[in-house]
């Protein structure tokens, strides 16, 4: 298997709501750094797993409109809480629909088998999300 | 699936026997950059793998009885190797023994499903095991 | 010259007043790993520049009334924006405030020269704020 | 399972073929940190997945008729664009024949599963290749 | 004094001359890691060193005729070893002409004092040149 | 002012004397991820501070009769704590003796003005020793 990962990051304001979150119940927020990792058998024609410009183009946009953003108001997040681990879901739950509408062309959209984000909070604690890229 | 992982560092002594340890045979020691992975299916209902404070407690309170030692001198290491691997194991080991003793919770208990334990010993080398939460 | 050199984090939410900022003018927040880096010429009687625990410790007391805070809300930074230099200018001030009322010990309150605070906001950029520790 | 990594690095030039590679179609260069890593489901009578010298030294080894070269004149990669990817997977193959040669000893040779060689061309990409170490 | 940093990178290719080099007098290349760290004194009315955008633009467009270049086809090194040091202080040579040209702005321009450029090789080793912003 | 940095590492035993190091005062030990950085105004004639290959080698034999071993028996360090910070003064002047005997050859003796080691202990504290090459 073969596996290509980029980065890039956001920063963003956001609260917690449940007591096991402790002080990060108040607002406050995060710079999340965000690792991108998508997965196929075998490489193109190129000997690529998908091109890296455009990977690098498809974090971009999917982070963007959470960047510079408080999320607690942001519709698509009420009554849920933006923990790390939601975003990540979020964040390639998103870039798997974009691949799946051909951000990174026909030949990746059917050879991708599998994608995984990591968002790193701190030095000290990161949270990831894999899943399929095809459904069923 | 989802993971979430917390850092934490031990400093110990220690010495190895056997030939392939080379210059290692002697006592020596250690920083062992710690990482204690998490991995579930689902999220918990506030949206997260599990009380990243009650996680990096719980690191830290397996942690404990070995930083600052000599594991030459603990018992449960007598007549073993206390190599990277070996510690990924012990250590991956108590905080299984410690989440299912309820460390975590009793939702956490029962939904993790998998435990992985990296160890850097320096910035050029690291090792880690990886085991299944539940036995059976 | 010596120097010791302790990190901890903190995780903020801000927003900034002035075109410059752009995007950044909205709510949102950042992750800050703090470096805390302490200056002298020459070791105490134990050998080091000050006792490891007790920086840490200092360090940890200085960034918590930061911690999982909403800057603009608090009354120390109204009419200021919170930037990265800002806050190691802040945080630096505070710990140099402590070191001169002895959090360090008096040795160490006599014999350290500089201070030396870093902020990294992402994997991309940081700042940083260096004084003499004495006035004078 | 248990994993063991080491690092090392290569600086190469090299050029790729296809509208795809932009730029990079130019010859140009990489420094690329490279992570070997092996996996075994259970530790030898010494305590570890394999000795690490010998580890250290097979990626040495492998990586030496790459380093300070331009990939663009190796025979072994004629017609073939020598991407991140690409690498990753002549470095394991590479490292997997040396191996299976015996050289990590007989005992690792048969007990080793697994094989991942990951390359990182910069703090924002890298990739890797995973495979099994045993054909069938 | 203050000093904010921003990261970017280049990946060239590359050659030697002179026996000291070794291996190194062949083409190869490498990706380097550039840091521009800009220092002055206070910080301006917005409490920053510069525009953090700005300061993150001039480092791109210094770093982008050298980016994916063979360095010794570039007329500019003709007769000079295109080595960390010398790159560095290349680099910080150009951020330093586009600063005093007023790519930061007037008032940066005149209230900033330093500037050093900081290039990583690889893990194991990287060089910087660090000058006074203004001549005299 | 250029500078060039190198990066090993060695993995010790020690214990420390005095109630400040709290259970440090047991036998444990540390990884010290050493960096050695030499300064010097221009550069020589083949565009380097010195031969990064010779600064590596020198490096690795200043480390190498502390690397794998128990500093609470060295002679050397008899009646002291071998403390982060004693030990990079101890790196540096070792360094510096063999640099003023010649191992970087006559030209980069007489022209390099400084150095500086640093000593990571962990993910969260370092601390270094910067001195003049050259007495006087």
């Amino acid at each position: 298997m073969f596996c290509l990962t980029v980065r890039d990051h956001i920063m963003i304001a956001h609260s917690f709501r449940g007591e096991v979150f402790g002080p990060a119940q108040r607002l406050h927020g995060a710079t999340f750094v965000v690792d991108l990792e998508l997965q196929r058998p075998d490489l193109d024609e190129n000997g690529i797993v998908a091109d890296i410009g455009l990977v690098s183009e498809l974090l971009k946009a999917v982070l963007a409109p959470l960047n510079y953003r408080n999320l607690d108001e942001l519709p698509e997040f009420a009554g849920r809480n933006t923990t790390t681990e939601v975003l990540a879901r979020e964040i390639a739950d998103r870039a798997r629909v974009q691949i799946l509408h051909g951000a990174l062309g026909d030949e990746a959209k059917g050879a991708l088998q599998g994608i995984k984000v990591t968002l790193r909070e701190s030095h000290l604690a990161w949270a990831s999300y894999e899943t399929r890229l095809q459904a069923g």
